[in-house]
């Protein structure tokens, strides 16, 4: 038996490149006592992995060359000699871009029992949505009567960032790349949408969809995006900072914002966060999610690449704005 | 009765100079019912007066060219027709660089009946001290395990944040621009210093300085000091944005730290306050500040100018690191 997995083969200089992956074929080892093999079904490609591709100290060891890029992936147990994983179970891992794999359970998690299509688990219901649901209440301190400001809005994490500051009673204003992805978000319900790519100034293009200011950003870009929020501001005014996607492929260090006057002037507070510091409230999330999907309270969209040898340009294509909504591998 | 007032003569572009401010001589009306006369004997020159010199929205309004710079003065009531401010009695007030003022009491507060020099109201006692405190505590939840980081730490502020950390039982780095300040801070017990105009990398000097990394970064100075401090700070490090004073005379926009996925990969918070929000929080903060010098467990410096007429040069030598401690004119 063998697993189609992607391997890191050279560490990308700037933007990733094809050549910077390589889909090699592994033989995997006869299932002992206790193990299942599982064939994954759907794999998760996510902006944090650029991070990972970095040879550095971060919250998460590095990406190793000549190792499979690991990462959320959804599968079904095919084979079991474990009872707690029956054969024909659903279980999402964070054993990433490999189309089998042996395992005695470890660091598995069995899907629940729902409706909901088994790759949500790898968006809304999974690690997007959290981080989404994280930003805002858990380091934004939401309020209803807030004006929030998300970037990367049309994203597997901003478009949910978008919905629940909606259903929360609060006038969202969004950013993103295309006139297709602001109609897209005006019809989740968002209040005004920035395309960034057409502004001549964006902090005055936030001023005019925001007169009345903005209390929180949910940052997903950095660069000029965080000037502009820092600029437009109102006191008290909380920042959460998720993601800096316009930075991951620099190859020379990204000045910061030159407006961190606004930090002392207007007291605003920002803080930078990684949603797996707060999966202890993972359940109350997804118990709360899961209604307000059933309720049709909450859309998502799906970018779907077919088949492994597919991964890396569906991981690409997230720095070129390809996606919208969750970026997703079907295997 | 006549006032020696220093007015705003223009506004300043870059470091502020002699011409940008004016003595004048204004007359004074006569005392009616329920007004006080005071002479000031003491007038405090602080950085953020610098930002009051820019015209622009912000959490206090601009200094208005022509007009006095107001700031906290010390004074002693010398004609009185307000029972609540008897002849004689000392008042803290915020109407800045004036010899005299008349007044009907309203926004001035009696200082209390201590041993304590009145000028220390000013300083260690007043605004300077509330704001170390403050930052330390309020912003960035000061615990004892803590290794601190505090730039300009030999002036107002920074003198008492490096000696309250220290009474907590915290680690504590301080960064200043001279031999002479590094060697004060040690006789203030912390535990190790980096002159900031001798290092080659600052960065690399905070290193050295903590190998063990910093938990919170009280920060003054901004720039190349934000950087080194974010490459430095441990998981859930906290910094309390208090000045940024190697940009205040900026002419340009001066770019922020090229490091901001610090905040996300050691999920770091950074909040900016003003101390003036805090202030229902003084009396709390004066009785344990009293406390602590009448034990002898707090020293605080003084550099003193001589005359009003030497007010513009006494705020001048704040960007250049001319004083230690607090910076103040005596009348």
């Amino acid at each position: 038996m063998n697993s189609q997995q992607v391997h890191l083969a050279s560490r990308p200089e700037g933007t990733p490149s094809a050549d910077n992956f390589e889909l090699v074929s592994v033989a995997l080892p006869e299932l002992k006592e206790g193990e299942i093999l599982v064939q994954n079904t759907w794999i998760s490609v996510d902006p944090y992995m650029r991070g990972r591709m970095i040879d550095r100290k971060s919250y998460i060891p590095p990406f190793q060359i000549g190792e499979v890029l690991e990462g959320g992936a959804i599968g079904e147990v095919v084979q079991s000699n474990n009872p707690d994983f029956p054969a024909g179970s659903k279980v999402s891992s964070m054993l990433g871009w490999r189309s089998h794999f042996v395992s005695d359970g470890n660091g598995l998690t069995l899907l629940p029992n729902t409706p909901l299509p088994e790759q949500t688990f790898l968006g809304i219901m999974g690690m997007p949505g959290m981080t989404a649901w994280t930003g805002l209440f858990r380091i934004a301190e939401l309020k209803p009567t807030d004006t929030v400001f998300i970037s990367a809005a049309s994203g597997a994490v901003g478009s949910i960032a978008c919905q629940i500051a909606k259903m929360h009673g609060c006038t969202v204003i969004g950013s993103v790349g295309s006139e297709e992805k602001a109609q897209y978000l005006l019809s989740l319900g968002v209040d005004a949408t920035i395309n960034y790519k057409e502004a001549d100034n964006l902090s005055q293009a936030l001023a005019d969809a925001a007169p009345q200011g903005i209390d929180v950003y949910f940052e997903n870009v950095g660069g000029e995006h965080l000037e502009a929020a820092l600029n437009n501001m109102n006191d008290y005014g909380r920042i959460a900072v998720c993601g800096l996607i316009s930075q991951y492929n620099a190859t020379e260090p990204q000045p910061g914002p030159s407006n961190m006057a606004m930090l002392i002037i207007k007291k605003l507070k920002m803080q930078g966060f990684i949603v797996f510091d707060h999966w202890a409230h993972y359940s109350e999330y997804a118990q709360q999610m899961g209604q307000w999907i059933a309720e049709g309270k909450v859309k998502y969209e799906e970018t779907v690449y077919q088949g492994i040898d597919q991964a890396a340009e569906a991981f690409i294509g997230l720095f070129e704005g390809k996606n919208k909504g969750k970026m997703l591998v079907k295997l």
